[in-house]
């Protein structure tokens, strides 16, 4: 792709189409080559087309292939399939990829990888092929993963690198850059693969301040590391939840940052760049969550997803069935007044529509924890108002559209009444659903917005065909 | 906070404690001692509890506060106003923030911040006030700022850092570490405040490489930088948009990546924490246009957010009234059979929910740039068979709730029917909605569902009550 060589290359192609090899990762036409080599057979072929591609191309290639076409693919990788690609699968297709592979794959994949991309791997085996695969490989490597698996899923102890650069306080630049070329090729203390912080460590092994390599590179030998080191930094206790690390680094505009044990010993650091695959995790959890959907359903099989998805509109149904219940407390007033059955499904939709505005709004907030004692108050009171003004306002549309389609001034009368109050309701719904979840330890995502219609199906049913039958009758 | 001095005392805390103060960025005591003090008028009060925070927490503080207590802690704090404080503000406030400050405010942080940060205020201000503030400035400030903004909206040359160290291809790692150290407080030639990556470059200053500095600390000096530097890098012209580039990023897992001119001249650099803002934003923006409401929306004040939120409404309200006068089409039969209008709203209400279903998973797919030729028919048809088999779940369940309660079983029958074609109608629509808004560049999250519940809708209403006119009269 657009490799350094190609740069003068790249200028010289029309600018949509240099923007277009930019960013996509896997083009279409390699993508469709491939796959017309797979059919026709052609092993060298769709090899050399692998060759060229990235281990990310080719995950998600992996990912996008039926399964007939991967499991083909994947017999022509096997002899030397790069672990990375392991790393870059979505769950459900990993799973698949390695019963296809074989549990050796997995075990030559701990073997090259850095332990945190490993222990991803490792953790979503299950429990007797975990075992196989921490037999399988070196003590030292065993040591480590088994260490990381002990922490909570999901923790700082989860996402750390473990391989770190560490110096005590009365060494100089010169002794560390001396260290650092003299262990450079070592076997017995290997630096890690790449690294962008040296962590200056008390003889207790707790950090005591942090130094930036350029820091490094622009002192001078003999100045002491414990006068070049930043000692305000945060520290993150093992145990700590992704979620957490996530929004300090956010907060603090933090790029890495020491991971210490209950003693405060220094064990491991998690940076910037692992960071980012936790934001998004998250995102995708919530996105998915208040759409009523599993995480990894786009990758799931047709039965798990048919399946997954059941519950959400299994609870639907039962809220669904809980409103038609309440219209069938009218069914008298219906039955005189025909029109009501016709407009009844607007004061509904309009609330759970303004209802869902002010609880993605809450949501994401939350999420983003953005809500304190200070302004939570203050933001339930401006739902209100918000509910309320817009309220007027559809009451009005809606009423004028009632007494014109049947004209019967009061038919419209009642609707606006009934648009105003839910629309109230579903301000005032949709901000204290996810505060009240979110309080018992409930994600919002998950379960706000059925709540939220079934309340604003039930008051706009009810407001509405109870004014008619006390007004209309 | 628990700096590290502290890491001792961390300890003897209890877990809950300790960790709560470890991730919350500005506690809610701190929060509530800082408002107590401004009531009370006790500035020096303010002034100690706020020396304390990190700038980030002041901007979340500034954020919380209502727009009394702001202008007051504004008042406060003007003296020696942080200027990071209005790069971290949301921007809504930052206008209040900047009304409140004057502009000598911007002026004055302009002249403090890197100038990827100082874009991004500038970026914001009227035109009239840009221009002062640009006016205000150092030359060297003012020429720097004005190539960025010279770059498109949302492009790699408002993200990218523009201070950068560049060495020639034949210089030695001696060469460069006795340049950085010469350079270190040098007014004429200053390095960057931090950096990561040492840039190789070509007589016509296009880079050639990268080198990390770890790998220069740990090189003896006299091997050359063309030797140590990795040649492979993903090189991003100037104008590539921010969420192409923060794919590019995630894709590949960089840490830092040149940004290039037209004639392929390396002009700045992106790292990673540049990226972490940008996928919140677009996080940010996913999430709430779904819901239908502008990003700002929290900040909003009253009216604004008022406004906002009703041309989403009233979309909704148009497509309301389309359902009520398909439901207008069948008013006799509605007259004969009032179980219709009861049970009427659990069909439109299951295709909703399923369709919102499937229209999560294709946004969120189409966002992640995860569908491509190859899986988009095969999504669309595993849609239509999940939405087939809910369907004729969802037909027996709805269809035995409707023979039971109104004792007919052709009622049931019907039910049955109308759900199994809505929830296929629903998966079709799910699906294909998305895919046509996207490949007509319109963003799917924020149009597809008001699309999506009008079909459903439509369909539902349209396919049980014609049914129940076809079969039941």
């Amino acid at each position: 792709m657009s490799e350094i060589p190609n740069v003068s290359e790249n200028t010289s192609e029309s600018p949509s189409d240099s923007s277009d090899e930019t960013v996509h990762g896997l083009a279409s036409e390699t993508e469709e080559q491939i796959v017309a080599a797979l059919i026709t057979n052609d092993e060298a072929g769709v090899q050399a087309l692998i060759d060229d591609l990235h281990y990310s191309d080719v995950a998600d290639l992996l990912e996008r292939l039926n399964e007939d076409d991967r499991s083909h693919l994947l017999r022509i990788l096997v002899p030397e399939f790069d672990a990375e690609i392991l790393s870059e699968l979505d769950e459900t297709i990993r799973d698949q990829v390695i019963d296809d592979l074989g549990l050796e794959s997995v075990v030559q994949a701990v073997a090259e990888l850095e332990t945190d991309d490993a222990v991803e791997i490792i953790e979503e085996l299950e429990e007797h092929e975990q075992q196989h695969v921490l037999g399988a490989i070196s003590d030292e490597d065993r040591a480590l993963i088994e260490e990381s698996l002990s922490y909570p899923e999901d923790s700082a102890g989860r996402l750390m690198q473990r391989e770190l650069v560490t110096v005590p306080t009365f060494w100089n630049v010169g002794d560390t850059i001396d260290f650092m070329r003299q262990n450079a090729d070592s076997d017995d203390n290997p630096l890690p693969d790449q690294f962008y912080v040296i962590y200056v460590v008390d003889p207790a092994h707790r950090p005591v301040g942090m130094v930036w390599l350029d820091k490094v590179l622009r002192t001078r030998r003999p100045v002491k590391m414990a006068e070049v080191m930043e000692p305000d930094m945060k520290v993150i206790p093992v145990t700590t939840d992704q979620e957490d690390v996530a929004f300090l680094f956010r907060q603090r505009d933090l790029v890495s940052a020491p991971v210490v044990d209950e003693g405060g010993r220094l064990i491991g650091a998690i940076t910037i760049d692992d960071i980012v695959d936790v934001i998004d995790e998250e995102h995708e959890e919530d996105i998915m969550r208040m759409g009523g959907v599993r995480e990894d359903d786009l990758y799931d099989a047709v039965l798990d997803t048919t399946r997954s998805r059941f519950s959400w509109l299994f609870v639907n149904l039962l809220t669904a069935i809980v409103a038609s219940v309440v219209i069938g407390l009218f069914d008298a007033t219906l039955d005189e007044i025909v029109a009501l059955a016709i407009l009844m499904p607007i004061v509904a939709s309009m609330g759970g529509n303004a209802g869902t505005q002010t609880l993605t709004v809450v949501v994401r907030a939350l999420a983003m924890k953005e809500l304190t004692a200070t302004n939570t108050t203050r933001l339930i009171g401006k739902e209100l108002l918000v509910g309320c003004a817009n309220g007027l306002v559809f009451a009005v549309l809606a009423g004028g559209v009632a007494w014109a389609w049947f004209n019967n001034p009061m038919l419209g009368g009642v609707i606006a009444i009934a648009m105003v109050v839910n629309m109230l309701v579903a301000g005032l719904a949709g901000t204290m659903i996810p505060l009240v979840l979110d309080r018992n330890d409930i994600d919002p995502a998950i379960a706000s917005s059925v709540f939220l219609t079934t309340i604003t199906d039930v008051v706009g049913f009810f407001v509405f065909l109870g004014l008619a039958a006390l007004i209309l009758l």
